[in-house]
């Protein structure tokens, strides 16, 4: 299992070394990368592990993150609503989502209780539809949790109805691997990379798991379709990128590159592979390294 | 390090099932793979391990073909020289082409000793520019072998100076990971893949580490171009792809699809995606997996 919670500290670096730390040392778990922003104010860390274990370093982390930071006294601009903004579980392998989600749910039950942290359950855990969407689940952020607990259909799923006082709330929730994909552009036109993206993600007519926005990077000087794919089974890395070449093609632009933030599947680079090379019966049982 | 000894013997399942055993339940050792040929009459054993176990297990199956394959009773399509006709070592993974040379000579040592079988030294092995190419070490065959010998360039690196009456001798080595990769054609004209095959592969002209044959498939009705990619770190997987398919053009002729015949490695695969996404900065440490 993989486990990926977002902290709300991305300044001061003896608490994001007291969080981290947790992860370190511990039997079973393999923190792989943690990251920290400072203009977004905000950590997000990377590990894997047997999922008993894991569990058990995330309630630990929770624990020590509503500890050390004070959410009243945090700005950035990333939005959040808790101390420990987000959690979510990712089954990797020999586990099914099912219990993935079920193992969210634990986690929610004991943080809450331990820590008096309110906690919602979204994606795949989600009790309701509208509680899928964590863009959803956040509005109004920190600021306007009090008031949102107020409402009947935002009751949260665990722990006391009204915020921790200086952590707020805590979404947690199962889903599946997500990959973080960017699309370099020979422009540095940031309406075209706008456009693009308009037109491939899902909630303006696009693929159907795949979101995405136009950014500039100044430094490159070059525009960027950045986009998360949110179940590569279905939604292939190979579409979106034929299909931001389509569109890209209608404004005279070209693809520079393209790069993976973090880790993909196997299984998505295999897909890859065999459509442009069209493998026939190819899967990761052809990998030479599956065996090792 | 992975080994895939070549034994003459494709028909006799018996044989086939006392030399596979070797294999089995032996710790440290996986038999990944073995495929027999009626019409080669040959056995191709693909087995993974520990350097030190799999060589003794690699001795151990020698001395079982060279009991019960009597070379002199063994007709077949495919060139042979030995009941044991080749048995190629290559390193995997922490694991240097100087550690798998010296390996596979202690085993040239030892089985030339043990079972009085003449041992030609071959590719990264060999100890004469004219002896890395098995095809050049092979001729003449079991047949043409006591002769061979008298010749001084063709003394073997190991064992007695004549033929084993049953065994003839074994070419030994240690050499890169090599990919079976075949790419086949929308039409059934064999001589355009055959003249495809001339102009990609090394011998007339084309990538270096590429050898490539056209052949027909009669049952699907396709010509095919079958390759052996001989170091996939300097010859792609996709500069043959994009190669063949800039030939076939010439002939009104597209690709119908690829397989792989066998295992890649996983740098083989990167390296396909990389090129195809444009991927900046990109290797293995990017799957997944690479951490489980």
């Amino acid at each position: 299992m993989e486990c990926v919670p977002n902290f709300s500290e991305g300044r001061d670096l003896d608490k994001i070394e007291q969080i981290v730390d947790v992860f370190r040392r511990k039997e079973g778990v393999k923190l792989l990368d943690y990251s920290n922003d400072r203009d977004h104010n905000r950590m997000v860390v990377t590990a894997i592990g047997e999922p008993e274990k894991l569990k058990n370093v995330i309630i630990e982390a929770i624990g020590v993150a509503v500890r050390v930071i004070d959410l009243t006294q945090h700005q950035g601009e990333h939005p959040r609503m808790g101390t420990v903004d987000v959690v979510p579980f990712i089954p990797i392998k020999n586990m099914s989502m099912e219990e993935a989600v079920a193992l969210s749910k634990e986690v929610a039950q004991i943080v809450s209780e331990k820590y008096q942290l309110p906690v919602y359950l979204y994606v795949k855990s989600a009790t309701a539809a509208h509680r899928e969407n964590l863009a959803a689940v956040r509005k109004g952020e920190f600021e306007g949790l009090a008031d949102k607990m107020k409402l009947s259909e935002w009751q949260p799923d665990f722990g006391p109805a009204f915020p921790h006082p200086t952590a707020g709330a805590v979404a947690i929730g199962a889903r599946m691997f997500l990959i973080a994909y960017n699309i370099n552009l020979n422009t540095n036109n940031l309406e075209i990379a706008q456009n693009i993206a308009k037109k491939i993600r899902f909630s303006s007519g696009g693929l159907r798991f795949c979101k995405a926005m136009g950014v500039e990077l100044k430094e490159r000087n070059i525009a960027q379709v950045s986009m998360n794919l949110t179940d590569y089974t279905q939604t292939s890395i190979y579409q979106v990128f034929e299909m931001v070449r389509m569109e890209a093609q209608r404004y005279g632009v070209s693809i520079a590159g393209s790069e993976l933030i973090g880790l993909m599947p196997l299984e998505a680079l295999v897909d890859t592979a065999a459509y442009y090379l069209g493998l026939e019966n190819f899967s990761g049982q052809h990998i030479l390294e599956s065996y090792l």
